[in-house]
C-alpha cells in the first residue's frame, strides 16, 4: 500500500488553489519557496533524521543534537546559505538546541544594547560561532520580576573592573537554554552598583567558558538544570544553572548602548533611549507568536488527516464514519484550524509593525510604543495559550494513538508549553495589558487620541449604546457587524473595568483585587485585534482560485467560535442578546459543513513534508495503520520476546517462589 | 535548613482542625488509617524509590517496574495485608504496571462475566498470581465503537472449540495495558460466530504466554506498542499489540454468564440479564472519579505549596509577595483546590450509587440503571476533563519551575492524561448522556417520573420559570438559590435541545447535527450533580473544628467558580441576569481571600507524602530552592564538566574546523 494517496479522495474535493494557499500561507512566493527548499532540504538529509528521539538518553540526545547543530552550520556554510535560508533549515531540523539561542536571543540583544565598538569586537565572532552567547537574565529565585534580580556587578575602581557575584543561592542563573554545557558567553544580567549605588539591572558580557578548551572559567559553577518536560523535546538544550564567586571582567563589559560607567565609577545614561529594550521586547514576541501558528497549525495538520482516516461508528455499507464527518469533532478541531489561520495573519501583521516600531524610535518617536508593546505582549499571551491548549486538544481528537510518541503529539506539546511562561508569564503580560487599558480609557476624558488597534476607542460613546444588528444566522457574516461586536464588548469590559477601579481610594489595591476581571478584559482586547486584523487582510488583493472564500470562512470560523466560547463575555455586557448568541452558534454549525471538503487542503497547505510533521498520524499519504503497526515493533521492549526482568520477578511471582528472591 | 518548617506560618493560620479533615478527605477513619499505614510503609522503604525516574530507558524503566510490583506483592503476603491495604499500598508505589490491569479489569471482569465453574477454575490462581491476566478489547482500528471490533471466534463443533482469529490488521489487538510483555492470560473480545451467524462481541478467557517459559503461544504474535507521553509516565506498562492466526481455545473459555454455545453449536442466552454489564461499567467509572481527585488534589497540593514559597514583585520590607497572595493566582488555583474536594465528595456518593446498583441488580431492579449509567458517564467525562486541564494549570502556575521534571508535574499530567480517553472517550460519552436527557425530557409528557439526579426534572415547568434571586452578592451563599440556578440551567439547556430536535424529520440526523450543543447540556447536567452532592454533603453530619465552615466555603468556590466560567449558558438561558453574574464574581472573590489563610492546611488535609507527591515545589517542609538545586546536579549530563561531544561537534565548530569533521 506504499505510494497509495488514502487522501486523494479528500484533496480532490478541495474548492480552492492548494498551491496558492501555500503562498498565501508562507506570506510571499519568495518565502514559500525558502520555506520549500529548507524543509525538503532536511527531510531528505538522514543526518537529520529524528525518529528515535524518543528512545534516547539524555547523554545520547544532548549529545545528538550537538551533532546536528554543527551538521547544520556546515551545511549553512558549504551551501553559502543566507541568513533568511539559515533560519528556515534550522527550524525545519526541529530540535531545540544552543543555537536557537545563539540567534535569537545572544545576537539581538548584542545589537540593540552594544555600542559600535562592542558590536565590532564581539558581533563578527558571534556571526561565525566562534563564541556562543546565551542569555543569562532569569535566577533560580526570580523569574517574571526582572527589577527584582540578586546578581550584583559591583564596579572596583582600583581595577577597573566589574565584579559578577551571586550573593545567595536564589540569586544563581537558572534556566538560561545553551548555559549548562555549551555557551562559551553569556549575556548576563546583575545589579549594577558603583559608587555605593545600585543603579538597578544591566546586561554585561561574560566570558564563561574557554575558548581553548571549553572548561568552566575559575569564579563561575556552571550545571545543567536537569530532565524537562517530555520524551525529546527541550532535553536536547541545556538549560543551565551559573554560580559567580566574585568574578571580575573589564568595564568595557557592560553592554553600554543606554547607559556608561566612568573609568572614576561615575553612572552616565547615554543619548540613546531607554526605550530601545522595547524594540527587542516586540522583535522577540512577535517571533513567539509566529511560532504559535507554526505549532498550532503542525499539530491541526496530524489531526485534520488523522480525523479523515479515522472511522468509528455510524457504520453505512458496512463501512464506519470518518470521524471528521462528526459535528463533534468538527467543533473542536475546525476552530484550531481557523485559529492556525488567524494567528500567521496576526504575525504577518506584527512583522510590519514591528518594522514601523523601529523606524519610529530610530526616529524618536515613542508615540505608539506604549500600545505597540501592549498588543505584542498581550498577542504572544493569547496566542501561546490557545496554542499549547489547542496541541493538547488536537492530541485527544486523536483518541488513544495521539497518546503514542508516534503521533508526534506529545512531544509537540511537550515542547511547546514553555511559551506560556518563557519571555513574560501569560498572565502577567495581561495584566500589563489591562493596565494599558485602563489608562487608554483614562485618557480619553483629557481628550488623548488613542492609537493603533485601540483607535476603536474613539468612537467610545457610539460602541457603550449600539446594538447588535444581526437578525438571521448569516448576518453574521458580515465583517462589520463581527468587528463591531467585538469591538464593543472589548470597550465595555474595559470601561467597566475601568469604573470598578475608580471604586477604590487606592488604585493598586483595586487593581489587586479586581486583576481576574482585568485579565479577561485584556484577553477580549487581544481577540479583537486578532479578529481585525484577519478582516483587515482579507479587504486586501488576494489572487488564487477559492482562496478568499475559504480564508473568508475561516474568518468567520474564528470570529464565532471565539464569541461561542466567551459567550458570557457578549451577554452579559449586553453587546448581543440570547437569540443572537444562538443564531451565531447555527451560522458556525452551517461554516463548519463548509470547511469539511476542504479541511485535508487546507492542512497541505501548511507545506509540512513528513519529517517536519514527525508524526505517523498525520502522514501525508493516510497511510496510518500499517506504519503504526511496524513501528510499534521497533522499541527496545521488542528486542527479545521474553522481557528483560522475567527470570528475576515474573518467573519468581507465577511459580509462588518469592520467598528468596532478590528483589 | 533541613528539618525547618518553611510553611510553619502557613500552618498556623489556618482555622480549623487539619487531623479532622485528613478523616473527612480518606472517607473515614478507617480509610485514613489504611491510607496513612500504607503510604508511610511505602514511603519508608528505599525499594520504593522513584527519584530518578525520568532518566531510565525504557528497558531499564519496565523492568524497574516488574520489580516493583513483584516486590510490592511480596510485601503484601509477608505482611499479610488485606485487600483493601493491598491495594492502597499499589496505589501508593505509584507506578502503572500489569497489576493495575489484573487486580483493576482482569478480576473484576471474570467475577462478573463468569460462570461459578470458570470462577472456580481460574479465579484461584489469579487471586494468587499464579496468572497475570489483561483486558484485551480495543483494536488498532476500534475505539470507542466495541460493536465494530473486528477479531472472530468462530466455534468449531468439529472439535468442540472456538477459533480466535484476527481477520485484518486493523483487528490486531492494541493498548492493553500488562499484553505486551508480562500477561499469561487475557479476557478476549471478539465477535461470536456459530452456526455461519454473527451474535456481536462476547468475551473469551484465552492463555497467550506459556506457564513454563512464557513465550508466547503459537498461532499469536505479541509486543509492545512503543513509547507513550511523557518521561516516566505510562512507560512502564506494557501496553501492548496481539495478532491471533487461527488460535484454538476450548467453548467453555468463553466467558458465559450472559450467553452460551452448546456442544452443537447453538447459540443460548442465559437467565441472567444483561444489564449485568453495567454493572461493570459503573464500578469502574467510579474509580475514574475517586482517581480524578487523587489526581487533582495531587497537583494542587504541590502547586499550593509552592505558591506559598514562591515570591516574586510587590517587595515590602525588601521581601517580595508570596505569589499565593495574587487574586490572578488565587482565581486560578483555588477553584481547582475546591474541585479536587467536590470530586472527592461525587465520587464517595458514586461508592453509594455503586453499591445501590448492585443491590438493584441482584434483585433484577433495573429500574434505575440507565439514569445510574448516565450519570456515571458523564461524570467520568467531566471529573477526568477538569482534573487533565487543572494539573497543567498547576504546572502553569508554579512558572518555569513547573517546567521540571522534578516539580512533579509534567509526570503527573502525562500519566493522567489517557484518562480522558480510556474506558469511553469523553465526548462520545457526554453524548450518550445527552440521549438519556432528551429522552427523560420526552418522557415527562407521558408522565414518566425522573428518578435519581434528573429527579429535579419533576418540577421543570417551575424551573422554566423561576427567576433567580439573587440581590446581594452575599446571596450567593445560600446553597438552595446556588442549587435551583443549576437546575434551571440544566433543564433548560436539556429542553431547549429537546425542542429544537424536534424540528428534524429523522431525529438522528438532529441529533448529529445539534451534538455540539447536546455535549453543553450535558455537562451543565453532570455539573448539577457535582454541585447537589457536595450541597447534601454539607447537609450531613460533619464533626471538628472549623471543618463544616471550610468545606462549606469551597462548595461556594467551586458553585459560583462553574457559574463563571459558563456564565454564556446561565445568561443565555436567562437563569441570571449580568448584574447577578457580577455580584456571583464579586462573593467568589471574597470567598478567595477567605481560602487563603487556609490554603496549605487544606493541602495538608490530603495527607500526602512526598514520596507520593514526588516534587520538589511540593515539599511538605517548603524548602524548595536548595533541593531544585542540588537535584540539579544528578542529571548524567553534569557527571562531567566538559560535555561528551565537545570534541567531536563544539570544538571543531569554535574552531572553524568543519571542513573534515565527520558529523
Amino acid at each position: 500500500m506504499e505510494g497509495v494517496d488514502h487522501l486523494a479522495h479528500e484533496r480532490n474535493s478541495a474548492q480552492f488553489d492548494v498551491d496558492e494557499m501555500k503562498i498565501v500561507w508562507a506570506g510571499s512566493r519568495h518565502a514559500y519557496e525558502v520555506s520549500d527548499r529548507m524543509s525538503r532540504l532536511v527531510a531528505n538529509d538522514p543526518a537529520f533524521r529524528k525518529d528515535s528521539r524518543a528512545q534516547l538518553t539524555r547523554k545520547e540526545l544532548f549529545k545528538n543534537t550537538l551533532r546536528k547543530a554543527t551538521y547544520a552550520w556546515k551545511r549553512i556554510l558549504e551551501l553559502k546559505l543566507s541568513e533568511e535560508e539559515a533560519g528556515r533549515l534550522r527550524f525545519f531540523v526541529d530540535e531545540p538546541a544552543f543555537t536557537d539561542l545563539h540567534w535569537g536571543m545572544f545576537v539581538p540583544f548584542l545589537k540593540g544594547q552594544g555600542t559600535e565598538e562592542q558590536l565590532q569586537k564581539w558581533l563578527p565572532l558571534a556571526n561565525k560561532l566562534q563564541i556562543i552567547g546565551c542569555y543569562a537574565q532569569t535566577e533560580l529565585g526570580h523569574g517574571s520580576n526582572v527589577q527584582g534580580l540578586e546578581t550584583t556587578a559591583t564596579f572596583d575602581p582600583k581595577t577597573d573592573e566589574f565584579v559578577i557575584h551571586s550573593p545567595t543561592l536564589t540569586s544563581s542563573k537558572w534556566w538560561p537554554g545553551g548555559l549548562g554545557k555549551v555557551s562559551t558567553h553569556a549575556v548576563v544580567f546583575a545589579r549594577l552598583i558603583t559608587d555605593g549605588r545600585d543603579y538597578g539591572v544591566h546586561g554585561f558580557m561574560v566570558q564563561i567558558r574557554s575558548l581553548d578548551d571549553h572548561s568552566v572559567l575559575p569564579g563561575i559553577t556552571i550545571g545543567d538544570i536537569g530532565m524537562k518536560f517530555g520524551n525529546g523535546a527541550y532535553n536536547t538544550m541545556d538549560n543551565g544553572v551559573m554560580h559567580f564567586d566574585h568574578f571580575r571582567i573589564p568595564r568595557d563589559q557592560l553592554l553600554t548602548r543606554i547607559s556608561q560607567v566612568t573609568r572614576e565609577g561615575k553612572y552616565v545614561q547615554s543619548d540613546a533611549p531607554r526605550q530601545l529594550v522595547y524594540g527587542t521586547m516586540v522583535f522577540v514576541r512577535k517571533a513567539i507568536v509566529i511560532d504559535a501558528s507554526n505549532a498550532l497549525s503542525r499539530a491541526v495538520c496530524i489531526a485534520t488527516r488523522y480525523s479523515a482516516v479515522r472511522r468509528q461508528f455510524g457504520s453505512q455499507d458496512g463501512v464506519e464514519t470518518q470521524v471528521i464527518n462528526y459535528k463533534t469533532q468538527q467543533s473542536r478541531l475546525f476552530p484550531l484550524l481557523a485559529s492556525a489561520y488567524a494567528f500567521r495573519f496576526v504575525g504577518e501583521w506584527l512583522q510590519w509593525l514591528y518594522t514601523d516600531v523601529t523606524q519610529r524610535l530610530a526616529a524618536s518617536d515613542f508615540s505608539t510604543l506604549p500600545e505597540a508593546h501592549a498588543c505584542t505582549a498581550g498577542l504572544k499571551s493569547i496566542t501561546t495559550a490557545a496554542t499549547a491548549d489547542g496541541i493538547e486538544e488536537c492530541r485527544k481528537l486523536c483518541g488513544g494513538h495521539g497518546y503514542l510518541c508516534s503521533s508526534g503529539l506529545p512531544e509537540l506539546f511537550a515542547v511547546y508549553v514553555p511559551a506560556c511562561t518563557y519571555e513574560g508569564d501569560n498572565v502577567v503580560l495581561l495584566l500589563q495589558v489591562a493596565r494599558f487599558l485602563v489608562k487608554t480609557v483614562s485618557q480619553l476624558a483629557s481628550g488623548k487620541k488613542p492609537v493603533g488597534t485601540t483607535a476603536y476607542m474613539g468612537r467610545l460613546q457610539h460602541l457603550m449604546e449600539s446594538s447588535c444588528k444581526v437578525q438571521k444566522a448569516e448576518d453574521w457574516l458580515n465583517p462589520s457587524v463581527v468587528l463591531e461586536v467585538f469591538e464593543a464588548r472589548s470597550a465595555r469590559m474595559s470601561v467597566e473595568c475601568a469604573k470598578r477601579l475608580s471604586e477604590f481610594t487606592n488604585q493598586e489595591e483595586g487593581f489587586q483585587e479586581l486583576s481576574p476581571s482585568l485579565v479577561e478584559a485584556a484577553a477580549a482586547y487581544c481577540q479583537l485585534i486578532i479578529v481585525s486584523k484577519y478582516i483587515e487582510k482579507l479587504q486586501g488583493d488576494i489572487p488564487g482560485k477559492g482562496i478568499k472564500e475559504q480564508l473568508q470562512i475561516l474568518c468567520s470560523v474564528y470570529a464565532l467560535y471565539t464569541l461561542h466560547k466567551h459567550k458570557g463575555d457578549f451577554l452579559s455586557t449586553s453587546t448581543i442578546t440570547p437569540k443572537q448568541a444562538s443564531l451565531a452558534d447555527d451560522q458556525l454549525r452551517s461554516l463548519y459543513s463548509q470547511v469539511r471538503p476542504n479541511a485535508i487542503a487546507l492542512v497541505d497547505a501548511f507545506n509540512y513534508t513528513d519529517h517536519y510533521l514527525g508524526s505517523i498520524l498525520g502522514r501525508y499519504d493516510g497511510n496510518v495503520y500499517p506504519n503504526l503497526y511496524d513501528e510499534a515493533w521497533k522499541d527496545p521492549l521488542n528486542d527479545s520476546a521474553i522481557p528483560d526482568g522475567y527470570h528475576e520477578y515474573i518467573k519468581p511471582l507465577l511459580k509462588q517462589q518469592l520467598r528468596n528472591a532478590r528483589l
